[in-house]
């Protein structure tokens, strides 16, 4: 027989033609797109030998290639694990959240190759973008944005919403992060301001055009069981671990990827403690929640993100860690409620804790850092080099610099709020407000006859009719 | 009491003896094979030191070490945790997707490390095989190929049986990849042919000769559940994600590497979105199948892993994921079933969709755009460097080169074909029809008790008699 | 209604003061002792540049970063996934298995940074202590052994207990270790010694305190089900894949990483084959028990710790991976049991069986390969190279050194065991017998709704009263 969960399909719901439609025009066209306008760069392109010798390159091991895909794999890791999985903590949504997560990113990433590569590496010469290792990585940084953005409105979208969720926030994320990174020339090595104070408020923008008043139509799926707890922990567990990775992928060779590692590795742990701590200590008996040890431990990553490069200190991190652990955890006890109450935003995942927050935080640390640096402390040189001090910058110094990343703050958070405002998404599918938070509205879901438990299926088995006629 | 689950033994799954036996007596010889064989190769002995004197290397990180060791670990990870948990799909052969596919990795990796040596790291000065980092990753590789025949008969062997085709298999495998890279001069850097299309059509070809007309006798257990196929998604993206680390594992230090790493995430990509796209297309309601996603996703990493290594461009990436999401995804849907019913060839895991297919598919592209290579888009001295023409293959063109790689592709057939049809399996503790698939044969398996939901271990521990007597 | 598995609350186990407390003042205490002493070393600050300048060193990717981030990350998923999820396998523990590793890890390696610093990297200029990536790595070997003891009394401590285990771990550790290394100059790659030998002890020896004799009360709760089992499989395989990485992480550049990571690849592989071989020999059936597959198989990799920067040629390591596997598995089937019911000693995850066995074994190991080094073997260079016989060790051959290591094994064995006995933990919220091995004590569970199978949800919705009143 029908099992209660097997709800009746709503005829809305049916992505038959418009998801293999999207999938196919989209792939299609970026084949065009690429066939047009991409090649290797100097050091993924067979001429690289030439290249080498032209320019003195005594080994193969100076390409750029050695000195960052250790690090492109560990960003990966945290975007199609980490991510995804940390989304598994729904009762039934798991299918969804490491699905969508999938088909999102692998979309986002082709998108953003371009986007980015139009701005960044688009080779004068001949019209081409030439990419390399660099280009992956800030690809799978530009999904990072989207894929925050997916946290707020977890198992509420149909995947072909989503995937125009991230067609649109690709292109805002390439445009925000062109006048934040080159025409203001702020850094931002880890994304504080660029990825996640920018995905976090478009997510919750478009969280809050997507309000649904009758969302707890659905609240009996909107939790964890057991084990998707445990699932869940494994994408906090990769995030948390790679997050050294994520901070330095892109920072500069040498000191700049070493110190931004060694920074994020102790504002992590820093903010562990706190969140424990507040977590046990806002519990009625003390006892540990694990929607703020999946979530809000990982702040001090997001927090630490654009000052990650500089001269932080190793407890400036500790700092940073310390309080956005207390922050994101209180965020989830206080604020995600009074958010989804007064300000209609219902953020599933808590990505106003977890992103939002930490990340504004992280471009006010990384504004006051870079304002307070001094020659003394970084040395002449190491003050040009971390702050590119160079060519048409050569002039300025580090108190107009932390201007600049306060107004790239700003960038980060117009670009989110405003972007998720006037992307109204239509009806392409979404779900009903009873069927959100469920996989069967867009996957086949196997029959769980094997949790039935023996006794059970005992007697269900051998008088079929006992428990049927009742 | 006895829950339904439980099967009475047979007698002929014991494996008490047989396994054991098998481990031992293999493990003693590889310990003395290794001692009169093995030595490190001077890069990983304690004379490197002399070496980079008298060979001017300036620095240790020219060391062959640092250019692979991170995607060694890729790779490895990609044997034990992708392929082990990809299948653990079956809701009740988990232990023995990822257990025996621990126990065949180990296994195969000391076997090939001696096979692979004979033919590629013996030292003739003194007849011993000299081993490094990169002797490591083609052990991993060769495991690859016996792991993806796993596939195909998931369930339905013994692990008895499973280290008998992995002898068989590694020393297969070994000549044939001598024949292919060696004798023919074929470039295969990600195994399309030497690895995928070996690997699945030895499987196939055991699982042919293993029919077993009365299998559906346990088709209750030859699906999936809920959680089952959340922890196949594991293996997929670990599979996903360090495919570029396959890819490039053992190319070209520089731009090889660099390149065989962008092509191999583009083409990834491509295949998410036509494999999804496919999915929901041929549902009936649309609905997306995990099957599809947990598989097809990867076809088009098996696709580009030959032409990895060329001037595929990134297009030309996109292009091959394109095609191998659909046609893996195809394969699954309407393929399957006629391999099953008409050619009797029963395939756990669908090995022929996700590497038989995409591997031939590798092999043409490898071929067709290596005998489109030209000095213009390569650079002379890419040219050579890429295809190794130089010593007795000095005056190799590529239009001949595209010959020897569609040579090396029929080798690839003919000794994954011909090696699992000669390969006759006796009966060593294979499990009976209606044991198939079933963990317990195997494996001391815990009872679940945790399982019952409160109200029925109410009703049981309070009113113990009261089921018990219906 | 309340099910039969929440138990009444005592009171006892009440953590919401005495948790937030330690973590907070810790945390504090961390900041401002960072402030005091903890700087970035040459190669992390932005001094960098006029270091290599000064220096004559030619490129950025001589920077240690890049001979040693790889391995460092490695080694920091083996600590975090490997070691929490190793723990998961008991059916309700999972939480505090993953959750409470990642805080006794995030709080230790702050401490470790600390101790470890004061003792190897104090730079006596400025009385600063001076990180760069070797210290990240040494700061998670620290915690590893704090969360080998952790192994010995999962389910039986509360996490204050727990971290007051490790701030008194990480001390004894530091000041073992700097014994070992400094002092007697012996040399430890991988820490069978300082490491697995010390923290083995150390969990056992706290366990023996703890002794429990009612502990058969929470019997019920001491084992695993079919899913948890799978959870600790993702633990077992991510130590045992980066296993190579942890004996390397800190070896020395060029030949000493390769060969460590190479023997220890060897070593685990043999592990395996005699893990599986002794596993099914000793079931009554023939059967693989997972309690084995999940541990046994990772003791080469402790074994061969010692000596892996050794000549100890590739059969050398795997004759050590073959005699352990098989040791383990018989302390898993003999030994564990006579520990509890003679010794006294309750050890929940086998720490003896993969840890002080193996670990006892490669410090024996590394004494009597460094005790038979020769110049013959080694390469005058290769000799003081691997055995640092510089400086004021510049005149020890290696027979002496083979004493010396024999003697850092007694050390670590002392420090082990008489730092456990020493430190005799108060009931600082300790769970009470009959509520070991329950996530309930700690945490917040979920209610397990979904698990109610369909036909009994239907029965208990339709007709509320109808169990209700039974």
């Amino acid at each position: 027989g029908q099992s209660p969960r097997h709800h009746p399909e709503i005829s809305n719901t049916n992505i038959k033609w418009s998801l293999p439609a999207v999938c196919f025009v989209w792939q299609l066209s970026m084949i065009i797109l690429f066939g047009v306008f991409v090649r290797y760069n100097e050091e993924s392109d067979t001429h690289w030998v030439d290249y080498r010798k032209e320019n003195n390159i005594t080994s193969d091991i100076e390409n750029d290639y050695y000195f960052r895909y250790p690090s492109f794999q560990d960003v990966h890791v945290m975007i199609f694990v980490g991510f995804g999985f940390l989304m598994t903590f729904l009762k039934r949504y798991s299918f969804g959240a490491v699905g969508f997560n999938f088909l999102v990113a692998a979309f986002g990433i082709q998108w953003a190759l371009l986007m980015q590569g139009w701005f960044h590496s688009l080779d004068y010469t001949d019209g081409k973008i030439k990419i390399g290792i660099e280009n992956l990585i800030n690809a799978d940084f530009c999904v990072a944005g989207c894929l925050i953005a997916y946290g707020a409105v977890l198992g509420k979208v149909s995947p072909v919403q989503l995937l125009v969720m991230t067609l649109f926030g690709v292109t805002l994320f390439a445009v925000e992060e062109y006048i934040i990174l080159n025409v203001l020339h702020a850094k931002d090595a880890g994304g504080s301001m660029v990825i996640h104070t920018f995905g976090a408020y478009y997510g919750l923008s478009i969280s809050w055009v997507l309000y649904r008043p009758n969302l707890d139509k659905s609240k009996h799926l909107n939790g964890s069981v057991y084990h998707s707890d445990v699932f869940a922990m494994i994408g906090t567990l990769f995030l948390w671990m790679f997050w050294p990775s994520f901070n330095s992928a892109i920072a500069d060779h040498g000191d700049g990827q070493h110190r931004a590692a060694i920074n994020t590795y102790l504002a992590l742990a820093s903010t562990v403690l706190t969140t424990v701590a507040m977590s046990s200590l806002f519990e009625k008996t003390g006892k540990l929640d694990m929607v703020h040890i999946q979530n809000s431990t990982l702040a001090g990553g997001v927090a630490v993100g654009t000052a990650a490069e500089f001269m932080l200190s190793p407890y400036g991190s500790l700092i940073v860690g310390f309080f956005c652990g207390i922050i994101s955890t209180l965020g989830y006890i206080y604020f995600s409620p009074f958010l989804e109450e007064k300000l209609k935003i219902q953020d599933t995942c808590g990505i106003h804790n977890l992103h939002a927050m930490p990340g504004v935080i992280g471009g006010i640390v990384g504004a006051i850092s870079a304002a307070a640096a001094t020659n003394t402390v970084y040395g002449d040189l190491g003050l040009e080099n971390t702050f590119d001090f160079t060519g048409p910058f050569a002039k300025r110094v580090p108190t107009i610099q932390g201007g600049y990343q306060a107004a790239g703050l700003c960038v980060a958070l117009c670009f989110g709020i405003g972007g998720g405002l006037v992307l109204k998404l239509p009806i392409w599918g979404d779900p009903a407000d009873e069927n959100c938070f469920d996989d069967e509205i867009y996957w086949e879901v196997p029959e769980d006859e094997e949790s039935v438990p023996p006794i059970l299926a005992y007697n269900n088995h051998m008088i079929p009719n006992k428990h049927a006629d009742m």
